[in-house]
């Protein structure tokens, strides 16, 4: 049976798209489906928005702490303190577009995720984004990153993400439908299964709810 | 042994809230909790942080319907397109501040949720609030929400639960800790247990991450 894709948009600065990553294997796996990787700047959405990311409000930055302290305590992954957030994710992102193997992108995407979550290294630092690169076996990325070729991959990745709908990360996407969260999962697997509750009448029929009132 | 108190901030205009609240009675006692209900404005909430609500983000907005529709047939507990959203919740939540016996509060704030939520009302509506009111046991909301001593206790409230950390509703508070969403009742059930792997010490840790890049 031909793998189904899966569109996973996500950011290194965002601790619940690490989360999502540690599970991510194993899902594809038990669900027969090919991962696409999308790395998508998480700043260009909240920018298109107008919105603000969990660390830029101050209660909820250490809210969202503790609350991936205790889902990673759940999932028994390791979770230490990053070395500054919000921290500036380009040089990971980058390097995760330079052209390299399947299979070697997804060793560098747990390589930076674990570098950044597991081991508190400053990944702010092209140099350290390079070494991590080297280490998965992606030689040469700190002049690789520099090509503006890759800095059009990210804009382009980042406004085909808008497109699809994405408002954050991490959004899994099978067909057209989105999934935002680490605790989207079950609802994905149900979707999967063809169990998914929300049918096209529904959705009509909240699209056409109407505002009746808004923030002065 | 004496109970435990619960601290529930909420506002009708969520569709969390009142998924929170179909789960918060048997959740309460199962736990002994006395639940102390604190209607709290989500919009000055986000007023305070310059935030947006997920209904003010056009994409989140029908994904929060569709997420909210499949979190309920979990839960089987119904969800029918709302009257509008966003509406104006202030006859809501002022009239279930007006003074009544703890019971009937609590009889109030499910037929609140429920004609909101379940039975598409248009609770932008003093009269209509004022008729659900009657119906929970509450008689002459429409005059007494009016007194200027109810708009007075909202505010309070809601400058209150700013005071306490709170940045989104539903929350819920134990002792000074809170609990944001409703997928943060398996997180609360460890802390009432004790279980909770956060330690005074990681929140040292976290807190002091610092930022080394911000949005332009």
């Amino acid at each position: 049976m031909p793998k189904r894709v899966l569109r996973f948009h996500f950011d290194y600065i965002s601790p619940y798209s690490y989360l999502a990553w540690q599970q991510l294997g194993a899902f594809a796996n038990e669900h027969n489906l090919q991962v696409d990787l999308k790395p998508t700047l998480f700043a260009g959405l909240l920018n298109q928005f107008g919105h603000k990311g969990p660390a830029e409000i101050e209660p909820k930055r250490i809210y969202m702490f503790k609350d991936c302290l205790r889902r990673a305590a759940q999932l028994d992954v390791p979770f230490a303190p990053v070395f500054s957030h919000p921290f500036n994710p380009l040089p990971s992102l980058r390097a995760t577009l330079l052209d390299m193997e399947d299979s070697t992108r997804e060793r560098l995407v747990t390589a930076l995720f674990h570098a950044t979550w597991a081991k508190s290294r400053d990944v702010g630092s092209a140099e350290v984004v390079a070494e991590v690169c080297a280490s998965a076996g992606v030689p040469n990325a700190l002049e690789r990153v520099r090509d503006p070729e890759i800095k059009q991959r990210l804009l382009h990745a980042s406004r085909e993400a808008i497109q699809l709908g994405v408002f954050g990360v991490p959004t899994m996407i099978v067909d057209n439908e989105l999934f935002w969260g680490t605790d989207s999962f079950p609802h994905l697997t149900r979707y999967l299964r063809g169990d998914d509750p929300v049918q096209p009448e529904d959705v009509e029929a909240w699209l056409s709810v109407p505002a009746s009132a808004q923030r002065s």
